[in-house]
């Protein structure tokens, strides 16, 4: 049987994720693709931190280890921030590895460009983890553009915000009580300014639109609210009317190619889709030419969900090397 | 630039639609797939009967016309009911056409036979607009099987039914009062049984319970309940407790691989993610083992919907075989 050799790039929660479900899906992956997945490498940042145990696996700090294993096929990329995640993965592509990253805050600036790369030299890469977790919601808009035409997304993309907002309202906290329950419930990072001020969804939202637009706008041009703002009296006010806030990235393309979004708190009736989307979860409605409004809602984040949507981008990208193999 | 030649079989709404857009979108699937889709014949009822132009299209009431026609690559079917469908798919299949097919109560019962018999043969079936009209739940349980495991399907299945009962709470109509709406408003069939007794919800489950968990329950064990015994009364009632009526079939796999369903009105709460579906949206929850839930939402019928969602299997079909093609 013929085995794929794996590295993976960072091993927080993300990566060792991967690693969990690679192993508990071996027989699974093995059946579907006809392939054996070994990790082989693991980079990590401090060497001498305790972890869970990865038997048979090179564990090194040092990223000229992992491009020096032999038969290296895909390289799992789980680094938090734009460098040296950039950096590696362009020579990562450059060397002939597929890769498979859910790093947003990297694929949002430099997607387009590894994207380009990648075509240029026949390169696969793996991009659902960066955006609404487990929501497949990159497959799904791949899919779409073969037969259809995308006008807007709209999306609930940041579920730290979202469970803030709920709590806000469901239990009467203030904004700060709110994010420190977040945080305690391990949904909001030590620093969550980036999940808090709308930059999470921005950059989300920024690969989306390259996606499905085939571009981003220019970054500047688009106003990027978070809900830091919004006060307990805000939200309270709000119910009485039967209304609630959530925090709504949104992007759309008018006749003419030009992009137009924003990003903040929307106040939204009990009509609108978004309404009973409570909690960590995260939704995206897109509206489509032909198919009409669609929407997908899921778990926004998580080490399962999170690991379970890089594998699936694994496994079509061996079924698309596979079919190119048996036919050659 | 080489040409896919397409048969149509069954000349109503959704054949129409399948027409229309395949013409509409001619460049797009071009661009998409390097391919050139050609009408070259569609199979009609009634020969005299008018209907739009199709010009340079043989129409024809002799599925042998359709078979002799040279070089056929693949036959979109939106017949209705069993039979001849059935029979002329499998002609199809045997004769080598990849099918692509919106009839679900032929392929709720004879689907399990179809794949078996594209499998050997190497054929491909598209069945994504059997169920749930234009949400691509088809193509997103493929997709999730790849690296998960569904555990239960919960799902809105029939859009007529939603559409009737959501008129029942919003507007204080009897259940007679909000069928007729939905017949003049062209939502229900003339003869609407199969759509209120919870029939062709059943079928719409049956065909995801075999695609997600490889194998059907026995017909009869699922009991089957439909929205006629609702009365006014129900509905008002429930309204008043904050509570709706939604018309649920469900299909769970217990630890020993046995399957339980049922279908029929179920009293859900706001917290019931399909509480705020309304209309004659589609909306389908997916528990999975890693991802969580996962929920679906959008139009269930309508051309444009249901064509869409056959041409993106179309799609599909074409990349598949280019990419045999490509590297053989």
């Amino acid at each position: 049987m013929p085995t794929i050799k794996a590295a993976i790039l960072g091993f927080g929660t993300v990566g060792e994720g991967i690693y969990r479900i690679l192993n508990e899906k071996k027989q699974e992956i093995k059946r579907q693709t006809g392939y054996t997945i070994d990790v082989t490498t693991i980079l990590v940042n401090d060497i001498a931190k305790e972890r869970m145990p990865t038997p048979g696996v090179q564990v090194t700090n040092n990223i000229r280890e992992v491009f020096e294993q032999p038969q290296l096929d895909v390289i799992f990329e789980a680094i938090i921030g734009e460098e040296p995640a950039y950096t590696y993965l362009s020579e990562a592509i450059s060397k002939g590895y597929d890769v498979i990253t859910a790093n947003k805050a990297m694929f949002a600036a430099h997607g387009p460009a590894l994207l380009q790369q990648a075509e240029v030299c026949g390169i696969e890469i793996g991009f659902e983890a960066t955006t609404a977790g487990g929501v497949p919601i990159i497959q799904t808009v791949k899919n779409l553009l073969a037969g259809d035409r995308i006008k807007r997304i709209q999306g609930i993309l940041n579920g730290t915000s979202n469970f803030i907002l709920t709590q806000m309202r469901q239990e009467g906290l203030s904004f700060k009580a709110a994010l420190k329950e977040a945080q305690a419930l391990g949904y909001a990072e030590a620093d969550p300014t980036d999940d808090v001020s709308g930059k999470d969804a921005f950059r989300k939202l920024m690969i989306l639109s390259k996606l499905a637009f085939g571009k981003q706008p220019v970054w500047e041009t688009i106003d990027i609210q978070g809900i830091a703002q919004l006060t307990h009296e805000d939200i309270i006010e709000a119910n009485r009317g039967k209304l609630r806030y959530r925090h709504i990235a949104e992007i759309q393309i008018d006749e003419n190619g030009n992009l137009s979004g924003s990003i903040g708190p929307v106040l939204i009736g009990a009509n609108h889709p978004f309404y009973g989307i409570d909690g960590v979860d995260n939704s995206i409605i897109l509206d489509t030419e032909y198919l009409g409004a669609l929407t997908l809602t899921g778990p926004g984040a998580g080490m399962y969900p999170t690991g379970s949507a890089m594998i699936n981008d694994l496994i079509q990208i061996v079924n698309t090397r596979k079919r190119e193999l048996i036919s050659s």
